[in-house]
């Protein structure tokens, strides 16, 4: 009897370094999927439309967020981010596991649903070492920063409502213990 | 603020391969210790006392036994298993995790103690796979063969008891699964 998908749901303080993790994750292992998010928001350097990210105009993300196309979206600085459904679930239904990443108020929404996920939190190793990651990455202004910064706080009070927490110290460690959790969940004896 | 270990209860049907199994997991991963149990069978060949079981006699057992000094306890073809207590909980204790490989009547015993712990099931591929092993190790008569094949199948009746099942087909990604287990139950977030 082949077992349904199983979804995924990671979260972390933005700069903890999750984009990097999730998709060496996803190419680690066979049958894992990565959820790709609808943005408002302009692409960063580097970031590919319709893989990392699709971006789309306010006015079509307001169109579907009406027509209730969203697992959960967000709004935040001033632009909107949002998980389409259809995608997700058809995976899901093929026997296939996705990875959705997300933040913790999208993950909140996702829970408060009842939907079926397993909650990873990724955590930055100290708040000093992730406002080092900030200043370095250089997308973001001083002010954006602190703003980022009284977030991940915020966030991390949340902890408590994954079910898993990896500390992204050692970045190859950090990757082998996401994949260990997805590997461990498919062997449970209630997936089967 | 360090973490209680944890216990790992495995089982499997005899001839699943699990003790190979179990010393490469505990050789593989740091702050893992097997629980060595004591038995009054007499040891198989390549067995080393106080590594792989302790070897005791009977009398003795019985007066172990009687003082509880046993975890759980079990006799199997008319010998006596059993799971001395205080290794154990010293481990736990400083924060080291424990792989207790028991049979799954000593680990129904467990359960029913409510000790708290994370239960794997190691699975054959199938039973003809299974006979076959149990005949190439040629340590049993075909009349022991036939009876272990019984309780086997009893046993498989208890999965849905354990937490986890891992196939032991090909055993390089049978270890990969157990390793994993152990390294996502350190990610609980309910450990820290």
């Amino acid at each position: 009897m082949k077992r349904k998908g199983i979804l995924f749901i990671i979260s972390a303080p933005s700069g903890s370094g999750k984009t990097t993790l999730c998709n060496k994750l996803v190419d680690s292992l066979k049958d894992l999927n990565r959820s790709i998010s609808m943005t408002t928001r302009p692409p960063r350097s580097g970031e590919r439309d319709g893989i990392d990210y699709i971006f789309i105009e306010k006015e079509e993300f307001l169109k579907r967020k009406k027509k209730n196309e969203f697992l959960e979206w967000a709004r935040v600085f001033d632009e909107y981010y949002g998980t389409p459904k259809k995608y997700i679930t058809h995976l899901i239904s093929k026997g296939q596991d996705v990875v959705l990443s997300i933040d913790v108020q999208g993950a909140m929404k996702t829970r408060k649903l009842k939907t079926r996920a397993v909650y990873i939190f990724i955590m930055p190793p100290s708040m000093s070492q992730l406002k080092e990651r900030l200043i370095s990455r250089s997308t973001d202004t001083k002010k954006a920063i602190a703003k980022r910064l009284g977030i991940a706080k915020k966030e991390l009070s949340y902890l408590s409502k994954y079910d898993y927490v990896v500390v992204n110290d050692v970045l190859a460690s950090a990757l082998e213990n996401l994949r260990s959790i997805v590997i461990a969940e498919r062997c449970r004896t209630g997936r089967r």
